[in-house]
């Protein structure tokens, strides 16, 4: 599967199943693509943040790596996070990565440290030099705490250092700036800008983005890529009530905020809903997330319900 | 060498000195500890911040565990930072620290993610079940993006879960907080208050602090042995005059800051003192920090002399 | 001029001229609600950020909504800022509006002080009670530290507390569940809202926006009104055109980044692109905002000329 | 009475009693003021942070500085807080308070805009040059969210344009930049550094601050006059019990935590003790504050009564 052209479409972040001990769930896991092609998604990234990533060991990644790139066999490609504090770090994620055959990397910026601009364009040079395949820039303020510059991002692009991006910011301005410069730019033409920002995907497609990365594409895979061909046919009245009704079902990530972190609840209740769903056999979180409790998820199912899912 | 006892006095963050090809340079980290030893320190602590412990890779960190621990053999307790994400990588950083043979772990809250104060207590309390080491909480808002709670850590340390406390916060009124809480606390009186702030010591020391882990002790551990001899003395002027004298040579970790990150310039600062001081064989710093230039370099040289290190 | 329908259209924050030694420059202000009135502007909102309203003493604030006031003379709808640190200082800021014949009033939560949610809707309820006109909520967390809940807009526009929303938070995501909150919320239907970021305003009429409050429309008030009006059409591809046009011309913003802040930059630009088209007769910001220098001048006139406006 | 000596000892920062429709209780103030004199404090600072300076209308500002500076008629020097956004509306706040006859003037950096170092440095020399008065800054970055530089500090200060700091950033380490500095720069010597951190003041009477402006200083005066003294003395362990003693007290801040904003709950406790103490009639705090309920005043009264103030 080449990725020599632009990536495009629905690409979901893949869920990691977990067995009730934090055993990666290969069953399950196997279930959850099925589940996602037959939605029709366009590609795959595994080890994203809403594949529980942050929570994996190394050994995790590497079960969860070998068990998708097996099962898919290059039905479409698959994308692998290689989220690590720094350079060294992610080069090994990435030595893995390569090595289970994925067919594109997603890296962030350095985090834990406080990193110059200059120390993350090294970053992200030192990696694409160091690895053959290609590179995507994941902008995710919320856990990096520092937002990738579009400047940064077009020269790389421009270089061929960058594939693609991933922005998860919220920073639509600044998603529209990369948009327009890649069109200014010689050599940035066929850099690829995927949507991490599920409630806004209509709006991303009609400024020129060329995907989506929706993590509720796990509950709901179906709606984003009815979502995406709309757009792609040019009928945005049905990409927009398709993404309406997609932003009413994400208020279910909301369903433990008043317990646990936000990242806990939203992860849980993609689990939640993936279990209600009979897809996945546990909807296991990783430790130290707090589990939900039974009304939790029960109004999970409220909202599944709601949307005609069940 | 037992920790039964709090921990107390000197325990400097130990740098990671490196090759120019970014490999762990064992004889120039052997050099260092001795460094470090003849200048009267009460313990070592490998594989913090200050350490680049987020640039090194997990063999690097294993070399530098078995180089440490192998070469103290005993002399004074090593505590080993376990610092990644969240608690199941952890655990795998501490087993391998436990192997080595290390006194004690340093494990700062979850990461990356957006973490509940309950999911906080859940991850240290997750630590400390699962390893049978003195396990010390790291306060480090900097990188991890978000204060431990001085009543949660109070009340891990009455609960026995946690040894110490290595705060680096900057929060002199919460540590303050800290002190007087394991007074009254039954269970917490042995709890272990590290300082991590290098400029306020004989301050933290004065408010009650068992010790300080500080960066600059690197380059100068005569300098804080001394202020740390002379407060247990109970002679705080002579403290306080030393300490004067650190912080105004603390004033080389900002040699390189118009170009580069704050922790790069501060890192660069101190490798590039222990290499003039002949402790160390390069002043390299892991990728993707900038190094210091020339002038740099010769700016960190004048800070020496001024302190009389050269 | 009635308010009584919700607002929407073009709504431009009107920048505020001053003389080289900070006074008010009537006639210059006369002249800029001439252009924007003859740009095909739907209202005006004056006394915000945009206007410098944190930089003006209140003689300035009166005199601006006096001449603004006195100079529109109903052709459209004039909304004031009163904009101040917590209620009483808000209030009296009110009641200069309300004397001066205003059409309705923006507030910002609470900023300086900590605010709880539940005491940002004792502001806004209280503000609402004591006077007599449409009240809008200006959320704009880049200066007021915190961001406005989609709920309590909510539960304030179904009271009939807030006529409307000034969305300057960037939060797209955040936008679309208050547009569609309002559809599902009994009484909140005629709760105006209106978008402040000006790079995404297709986008946001395309979701759902009444309206856009653009700073760059002091610069290009028939670029926003065209935009609207094509989207208003259903010719959703010439309000991207168009919008396009304006994301280029907004770079003008960033001309003076590297000497000041990001405000001074933004503002100084407006108003030095004011003078280079005649309508001001100073480019002079409020003191101790840098001022621009000729080579800035320079490129904000480049600007002008790339977007056809010279 | 002159201020040409530098400030020193204890200035706290009044309070500002309200009567219960939020109008200055101008008997109560005057009670509050004879209550701090007879402490023994050493000057008064009216219009800060803690006098609620950013809930009070300007009316109510000028009754504060009436009743303050009438009453006090040159006992001890009062200083007046100028807090607003910028440097024009601060301008007008000074005039105000230099015709009441303050002593010297209280400013912040520039907040709600976004502001470049340069900047700040012109409010301070625009103020300053503008004003006969002694200028204060006034480093609180939680409300302000900036910091303000220590070597700009320090220049200022040479320059003559500031008379002195009142640092409640917290930041320990930039407290001891600032005092060595000032030994280190000609014309900086008279510069006088006053800390606003409640729990740390012998720590920073240790490291060589001139004084402090303690909140809890409202509810104790003669607890932080004599932690002075004793300090003043040399006395240092005695300065720590009593230091150590307030820390205690000043828990008392939290009551309210749970239902308001941090500030909320520590102005409501302060003014509820000293409606407890018979000092003020009213523990009314400004609008929107969500007022301490009947438990949380008789938890006030329970410390009161630990600290043996009762």
């Amino acid at each position: 599967m080449s990725t020599a052209t632009a990536l495009s479409g629905v690409i979901p972040p893949v869920c990691t199943p977990l067995t009730p001990d934090f055993e990666v769930d290969t069953a399950s896991l196997v279930r959850l693509i099925d589940h996602l092609l037959a939605g029709g998604v366009d590609g795959l990234f595994v080890l994203g943040s809403t594949s529980e990533v942050a929570f994996l060991p190394d050994t995790h990644r590497r079960v969860v790596l070998d068990t998708v790139v097996g099962h898919v066999a290059g039905q479409v490609p698959v994308l692998a996070g290689v989220i690590d504090m720094t350079t060294l770090r992610v080069l090994d994620h990435a030595a893995t990565a390569v090595a289970a055959g994925v067919d594109g990397l997603v890296a962030t910026a350095p985090f834990y440290t406080r990193t110059h601009p200059a120390e993350i364009e090294l970053h992200f040079r030192t990696i694409a030099a160091r690895t053959g395949l290609p590179l995507y820039a994941y902008d995710l303020p919320v856990s990096v705490h520092s937002k990738l510059p579009g400047d940064l991002l077009l020269g790389l692009a421009a270089d061929g250092v960058l594939a693609g991006l991933k922005d998860s910011s919220g920073d639509e301005g600044g998603l529209r700036n990369v948009l327009l410069g890649r069109r200014d730019r010689p050599g940035a033409a066929d850099f690829a800008v995927l949507t991490g920002s599920e409630l806004t995907v209509d709006s991303a497609l009609w400024m020129g983005a060329d995907g989506v990365v929706p993590g509720l594409g796990n509950v709901d895979p179906h709606g984003y890529t009815r979502l995406y061909a709309a757009a792609r046919a040019g009928d945005w009245p049905a990409a927009r009530r398709e993404q309406e009704r997609l932003v009413r079902l994400f208020d279910l990530v909301a369903v433990g905020r008043a317990r646990m972190g936000h990242g806990s609840s939203a992860l849980g209740a993609f689990k939640a809903a993936l279990h209600l769903l009979g897809v996945i056999a546990h909807p296991t979180t990783a430790v130290p997330q707090i589990p939900l409790d039974e009304s939790e998820i029960a109004a999970v199912g409220t909202f599944l319900a709601a949307a005609e899912l069940r």
